[in-house]
């Protein structure tokens, strides 16, 4: 199997499992448990990665992260529409 | 700066991310916002880009996916102690 299929394979694991949580908080409008402190530094993580994947000319580093980037941005949003 | 540096800090940004919430599941011992599947997905995919790390030599990649088994293995066993 080839090292960018395992890549891939990865990243969809890895995004898969953050998913769940996210439709949870849309339809529950529960943001309690996020904390947009560890949200923004995880973006800035997950961003930081995506520009590694780049540099790397790796496509699987580069969808997995970018996919985390706005998956987590979407939660900050929540976050600040959502809370009490 | 180079790559190395780039994913090293890419790493530690996303690592230090998920601390907060494992020392707050320890402390409280509240696993009631933990789902186990979605663990066993999330571990699956982390420990194929460990592998994926090793397949391309990037030490980086190993380094923060492999410390991410641990922390989300130890979540694993947190959820089936703590659960109610």
């Amino acid at each position: 199997m080839s090292q960018t299929v395992i890549g891939i394979i990865a990243g969809v694991l890895t995004s898969a499992s953050m998913v769940p949580q996210f439709i949870k908080i849309l339809r529950k409008k529960d943001v309690g448990t996020l904390s947009p402190l560890m949200l923004l530094v995880l973006i800035s993580g997950v961003a930081l990665w995506t520009y590694y994947g780049f540099l790397k000319d790796e496509l699987p580093i580069i969808l997995s992260n970018g996919f985390s980037v706005l998956l987590n941005s979407g939660l900050l949003i929540c976050y600040f529409i959502f809370r009490k």
